[in-house]
């Protein structure tokens, strides 16, 4: 993602700042964390996802030549400002909440701590890349919770919101639970499985149905067959297909799966069953499609629709419900003393802070504690290094695949009433009495 | 975009088809459209945008030697097909909308014609890019519409998602008359103006507000300074402002804009310009910003809001009440012969079309006929071709200011029901009685 990881790709205000602090010579260090605050209606928890692009990002970043002088031309810049600027590097430290960690309002999922320029300079990519991953593997979740086993596959390239967010939502819901993606180059780029079918088109551009299918046939390894069935009329299209598979010399043209994309989902794919049965090819599955979401895969499986696979593309990668997070990237600590916001409405916690969890005798999640950075509480500290002094703090390999069994992981630890698709009762999250102390300290000075 | 413009940035099944037509040698010519069906209900009109980017993507479309080894990895793909792959290159036919036009449910935005695997395996982008920026153009007119004149910023970057959609979110929302992005790549890329304020960051890293308004202003020209008010308490910081201006030595530190994020904004709004005029500072204007959309403008002008500038964000880049079009890419034509989908609930009109436009006497559009390619009828045609062979039609300068004029022009003609944000009564579109016979003949057979 090369050209993605232009340090342009940024607001200008970010620039406009930083030209100040370097005339101020304001370069202590500084502490920024990134955290949602108030979730959308339909999400009990949310997933966090998208590190790995920031640290990709982190450890790349700077402003080429090039950059510098397109800045020079704007008018706004000094030109001993962008000297330095042609020399910023992120040598910070970010610690953070691995991915695929499920996580409540107010907690910091990461910490950036570096002189104050870098880690101001870095947020707009920094949210632009969490906020993203985070809202789709926690949209996506939602139809694993709903799916209860049922291969599910990230169909939503076409209406992604540009090439980055396809790629990216692949990777999120791979993570989340999704057996894989039909977008190709998500596949090459973070080896994720990749699931194909054919189109309307295909059949269209044949003259008969049935000879389209017949030669798709040939065209394919077996295992990888599907053959969609909804072009004109779904049922007749299954019959066409059990036809083929049991005259003429081959039977290899059987696919293993067929492909419902319209219509009532739940009654033609218990029809098609029953035909497939009678027809010898009840090991021919059924894969649905077409305006899917965790609400109609609900619907499906609640009465009982023969369905082995779902397809579910636009209301996935566009999380249609939430397609935005409330999150914000806040200063917490500048020079060794907090800071605060105290805007009416979007006030927040001071300081550096850490989120503990504790686990009750059965392995639940049991409740969280928000607290100082440094305070010692009981519990598993959420945030863990990643990135000291702009190097990654631990090799990373695998980390899409530990992401996606961490949330696995996560989900069988997640209190029962949250794994509901309807709003719950909230988590229990508390703030510990020494942040409490601070925040009340600053209100009074 | 050159990663973006990757030809594996597609859906699997496009490449099984192709495998498929391949060894079938089906390569006559095909066309496809692409239209948007049912339009989301708070939308009275779409405007069409992303073909620019589309015609980039098609005039360098072709896979590379280590796509091609890479796909030969998966094991789904024969030897000779992957040779045929790699010289496959996009030398079609296009008409299209230009960028800015205005249009209507079914009505065809874009017609690709070529060889049947040429035509195909562009789908994914294809739709991709148009779907994203119509989407995006179409939200923000309604901002427009509702700023009578304000200026409005695209704020969005954080929350558009990933990078290629803020970058163009910026172009699109430019298109439909904001003045301008706070995204500095996009600046760069798409010459748009570029706007920034400051972060409550900057405030709260110093210790005291006064210092940082001072400061901040010494480090840029005096015309583009923006002071934020809302970090602590809002008219409190107005009044500093007005302090710094008046006393000291330094009348230059009197910004032109203070920008507002929280609170009441109207009520705020109010208070700070009675408080800067009072102040001697009739000369500052208000911004404000902070979880608007068109709802929350409207609301603004008709409170007589003093406000002379909007930040638009999170709801614009993700257009939050519409996050994306029920559109499609539907093969038409192929090999002469007119195509149709006959799905439930899915069915589309068949052949080569044309939308005509009509006017009224005072210019104001009038009603639509979608008609087949080669009919006549009256009016002005909408498709207009946009690349012959594979090569452009004609040469493309200033493509965006192009389209940010023909959308000036088109709010002009609209009627005025549709200007409206809420949903109004439809504008006519007609159906030719060609295109219906065809359709009813299509029927029969």
């Amino acid at each position: 993602m090369s050209q993605q990881q232009s340090a342009l790709l940024t607001d200008l205000y970010q620039l406009t700042m930083l030209q100040a602090y370097f005339l101020e010579g304001m370069e202590e260090p500084a502490s920024f964390e990134l955290f949602v605050r108030k979730f959308p209606s339909h999400r009990n928890f949310l997933l966090a996802m998208g590190l790995e692009q920031v640290l990709e990002y982190l450890e790349t970043f700077g402003f080429t030549e090039n950059d510098c002088a397109w800045l020079e031309s704007t008018g706004l810049f000094r030109p001993d400002f962008l000297d330095y600027l042609s020399a910023l590097r992120f040598e910070g430290d970010v610690d953070a909440m691995p991915e695929g960690t499920a996580f409540f309002p107010d907690e910091p999922i990461i910490r950036v701590t570096a002189p104050l320029p870098q880690a101001q300079v870095i947020e707009t990519r920094l949210i632009n890349l969490l906020q993203f991953q985070t809202m789709i593997a926690s949209k996506a979740v939602r139809s694993v919770l709903a799916a209860a086993g049922r291969i599910l596959v990230d169909f939503g390239m076409r209406r992604a919101h540009g090439a980055e967010a396809a790629l990216l939502a692949a990777r999120a819901s791979y993570a989340a639970g999704f057996a894989g993606t039909s977008n190709v180059l998500a596949g090459q780029w973070f080896d994720i499985p990749l699931f194909g079918t054919m189109a309307h088109s295909y059949i269209m551009a044949h003259d008969d149905e049935t000879e389209a299918f017949a030669r798709f046939a040939t065209s394919l390894p077996a295992e990888r067959l599907v053959l969609l069935v909804d072009t004109y009329d779904t049922l007749e299209a299954v019959r066409k297909i059990i036809g083929m598979a049991s005259d003429g010399p081959k039977p290899s043209a059987a696919p293993r799966w067929i492909r419902l994309d319209s219509g009532d989902l739940g009654a033609l794919a218990a029809d098609s069953r029953k035909l497939l049965d009678d027809g010898n090819l009840a090991g021919c599955r059924i894969f649905a499609s077409g305006d899917l979401d965790e609400y109609a895969i609900r619907a499906l499986m609640a009465a009982g629709a023969p369905i082995d696979g779902f397809g579910v593309g636009t209301r996935l990668v566009t999380s249609d419900d939430a397609p935005f997070l409330n999150c914000a990237y806040k200063l917490q600590e500048y020079a060794g003393k907090p800071r605060r916001k105290r805007s009416r409405g979007k006030a927040t916690w001071p300081g550096r802070r850490q989120v503990f969890r504790q686990h009750d005798g059965q392995g639940r999640m049991a409740g969280d504690v928000i607290a100082l950075a440094d305070e010692l509480q009981p519990g598993e500290a959420l945030l863990q290094p990643a990135m000291r002094h702009g190097k990654p703090w631990a090799p990373r390999a695998n980390v899409l695949d530990a992401a996606r069994q961490r949330i696995a992981d996560h989900l069988a630890c997640l209190p029962e009433r949250l794994q509901s698709l309807e709003p719950a009762r909230l988590y229990r999250v508390e703030i510990s009495e020494s942040l409490r102390n601070l925040a009340a300290c600053m209100e009074r000075v």
